[in-house]
């Protein structure tokens, strides 16, 4: 299947139906509990449904972070964050994206993460590089004195050992799009040990980091596994260099 | 004067020959070195030169992060920051402002704040309310069930404390539209204590902050007051709340 002309489909009605409600809080209502205890809004739901709508008539598997698991006994599995980053498209903060991560046999196969306030589309088919908007990406080479991360704050975790040697600090609360940050090269790193994470949020840009060269690991700096559900929380890095992931797992 | 007329005709500017470079690193270099130590990039430099085609010819007086102090012997001060979030702006982080304050005999007069991935544009003549696009906003409700922040970590500031009680914590990188956040109710407080942002960073949003009903003070939650030059740097807490604004200050 040609996984990236039906991610552009689904893209095409994002644009004409969900985006129009780009910080409309006004009109934002919780409409159920997601699989992982989250509350799932509208737009949530409107964003699932158009993803839906493509995928369904496929016969495939699909894991979204509103409905949960759907096996349908195909050797594909597609998993959709309908909104990485709800919060803050619901209160016009332009930092979230529509996830879209396609696996084989629940082995990685095409990630598309689609950036919602600029249209900047990050995908990757396994072995042929990740791509921004078609222009071949990659991680950023290690520099000691221009380090930029994101991370997200939790208890007992003392960032002040990173603090002298980080240049730059980010928060931005749509961890797969963050993802694609140190992809593209814009960040050295990102990380989140909550464990807050499901795999939702990281199976496409987990395909297009794999591909721009990232390393993505566990707290023990372990290649990540994840199991394609809708519930499980997972404690993540990603680095663009052994000697950025050292400096990360150093704090723990 | 017009400022609102002037904001505008900057912006369309802006739009013409500043956001073409969005993401645009590889054209992005450092032409000097600002007043407050920082490195001047040459987009930057573009947003400036915009600005001042704009405003020289006023013969007001000029702060600017980049070009410093010009005293024109003018009752009106135009307090600029070209880029809020160069860093963002030119990794194609879509979170960047243009920020315009201006001062009457050294009192806010009026902001205009402009977020350059959106197009949304904050203002405020003081008395006369904040609006977004147009539209009146004013700072969210105090929930203690429902906090979100933002922050910029630094050394020996322990969030353990807060991080109980607040549901939502981010770092975006351009403190003037983050206290913009604060105005329209999408964050409940932001602060940071390096102290690294100056006037230029917080002129135009300070008096979006304020006439959105955000309380604005240093460490200590006394009023902030600053001087309207490119040098000092500055501890600032900004938050929808008296509770609010308590449980920062318990941090400290």
């Amino acid at each position: 299947m040609k996984w990236d002309e039906i991610g552009r489909k689904i893209i095409k009605d994002l644009e004409k139906d969900l985006l129009p409600y780009f910080g409309k809080k006004e009109k934002s209502y919780v409409v159920g509990i997601s699989p992982s205890g989250d509350e799932t809004e509208n737009f949530d739901k409107i964003s699932e449904d158009i993803a839906l709508k493509h995928l369904k008539p496929l016969g495939v598997n699909i894991v979204s972070e509103e409905l949960g698991v759907v096996d349908n006994n195909s050797e594909w599995t597609v998993v959709i964050d309908p909104i990485d980053g709800s919060f803050n498209f619901i209160n016009g903060i332009p930092f979230s994206a529509f996830c879209f991560g396609v696996f084989k046999n629940n082995k990685p196969y095409y990630g598309l993460t689609y950036e919602l306030s600029t249209g900047n589309i990050y995908e990757a088919y396994r072995g042929k590089g990740a791509y921004l908007n078609g222009k071949s990406i990659k991680v950023k080479d290690f520099d000691p004195n221009d380090i930029s991360i994101s991370y997200h704050p939790s208890k007992n975790l003392n960032l002040d050992k990173l603090l002298d040697k980080v240049k730059r600090v980010r928060t931005f609360g749509a961890f797969g799009l963050e993802m694609c940050y140190v992809a593209k090269g814009a960040l050295d790193a990102t990380f989140d040990l909550r464990p807050k994470v499901r795999a939702v949020d990281i199976a496409s840009s987990y395909i297009i980091c794999k591909e721009a060269g990232a390393l993505v690991t566990d707290e023990n700096g372990d290649e990540l596994k994840f199991e394609l559900n809708a519930t499980d929380r997972i404690k993540i890095i990603v680095a663009n260099s052994k000697e950025m992931l050292d400096m990360i797992l150093d704090l723990l």
